[in-house]
């Protein structure tokens, strides 16, 4: 977890790992039912470093997403549009919306998140600058992380030297099949 | 495993992981019998978000060829040809061509397959965009996998901190040698 | 632990790592009771390869102070300001500010110490110059470490897939949040 | 392991894992012996892709060293000299120079490396391409083990939570010390 306190606003990341299961057999043995996410959670001020975390909104950020700000350039600028009900019927009405670019002056950065909630009936925006350290720290955790949310850990994990000492990763099925070109 | 769904085709990055045995004596008593590869599968689109998994199509990259996308600029392509049946007699029967270069508006990628092959008669090809979120989500794996596809994590492990709490690499016959420089 | 040696001073880099519990219930059942640091602990030389540590001084990097030192660009300078007694009554006594900046021949760095000690009346400084090597080595050493202090790791570790072979994170209070987005 | 064939040598990338103890009481119980280091092997052709191993001659990067490559940039070059004996009576009769830096046309780097041997009257040079993929690969690696060459790893192990589930780095007596700073 990382906490970002301003006096206008808290900015917390943290994340969900990854649901892996057992059943497949390709990749080490190893499936991922659902890849991981990344919260940004954001809770407004109410007095000097006291926050109303009744007032939190969320946004979870994809593995693409992370990856979109791991790569921002100093004057590059990203925007992420959720809808958390996408493809169902309440589809619409929430919209939340997160932008982060760079602040000209100190290589800080801004992260704004805008929700409307049209079924609450609640409008809240939340302005949190970054600096450029802060930004640093991030990005070398989502760098961290990334692999982890997507499962290649558990993969790395099931190739670990056996006892016997032979490691053979795929199996013969793999090795005669020219077209995988691993044979050669 | 990561994939990117196009309304054209899909792309799908995976690995295959090396094959160790326990029997060499210079790197911590682990070998890399042969080394691992990152594979990249395309299937063309047949409908929305359905494709035709029977005529997909693979290339398996080397560590130098995954090198050479990790270092990629944003001005740079690259371009690898694969014959899976090199040195035998069904040498240049099958050709691979995968180009990658940067779209020039988006700051995005594209990923082109050619496969060409004489035996079933079928000519192939696949050209992918790839968002930058999505190409700097590709290059974090490959920093994060290439020292395992190389056996380098197996060496590592073997270096841990034995029970007795002493560990010494190499052993006396590396410290005696002045050309080894470790004695210094 | 990380060196350099000059004729002027001795600087050693090191960390303490943070403080977990394992009494949380959000991330993996494990919490940050405080974040670790990285020291940077400097002595001054009495002679060729001879330093006086009972004079050493040591100043205490944050997370985000070690994200500013990693972030750092070639013509970029950084100055951190610590007061150790902060908000209590010896406040001010004690002041530390490091100067981290580029030497502009070399593509070396500076690293200086300034310490002001009203209690012990004393009055150090130390000016280490630090090749560009070393300054690699260092931002290596940061970027590996800083989801350490931080306590991801601890958090990876707890999702390592358990021996049914299924590892669900968060659980099904999370999948039935919206606002979570994970569900989607 | 990392080879790289040529037609007129062959190089190959190794290291000489850290030497630990346990009986250090500061750095959560574990002390560096003796740093890693990282080792160039050079071995001239004698015919298609056949490699005179006898005549082999081998440079021991120091971290610093191969900081210093991992922070190469596209227009510098660097050059190590290392004389095995050192501060011994033999000191000057073996010289080695490595000098690394880019090919102009390709983007890609050479390494060579003088042996200049007194004691056996051998004089000795190599010089390889290599690709820009290949010293990505390099980078990589490079990036990788440099924390485990300084044994930052086996302080990180020493971290691990314990089975009651909580963890205190540093104990009482570092908590107590505001020099420290830790217990702001």
């Amino acid at each position: 977890m990382m906490s970002c306190l301003r006096s206008v606003a808290y900015l917390r990341v943290w994340i969900i790992m990854l649901s892996l299961s057992r059943n497949f057999c390709g990749m080490g043995g190893v499936t991922v039912a659902k890849e991981g996410c990344m919260f940004l959670e954001f809770a407004p001020a109410v007095g000097p470093r006291q926050y109303d975390w009744s007032k939190k909104k969320i946004i979870a950020l994809s593995v693409v997403e992370v990856g979109t700000l791991l790569s921002l350039g100093p004057d590059e600028s990203c925007e992420f549009t959720h809808d958390p009900f996408m493809g169902k019927s309440e589809a619409g009405k929430i919209m939340k919306v997160l932008k982060v670019g760079n602040l000209q002056d100190t290589g800080g950065y801004f992260f704004n998140l805008s929700v409307t909630d049209r079924i609450a009936d609640v409008d809240e925006s939340f302005s949190i600058p970054i600096t450029k350290g802060e930004f640093s720290v991030m990005q070398s955790i989502f760098n961290f992380i990334l692999p982890y949310l997507m499962g290649w850990h558990a993969y790395m994990d099931s190739t670990k030297l056996n006892e016997s000492g032979h490691f053979k990763s795929g199996g013969p099925s793999i090795a005669k099949r020219p077209d995988l070109e691993w044979g050669r």
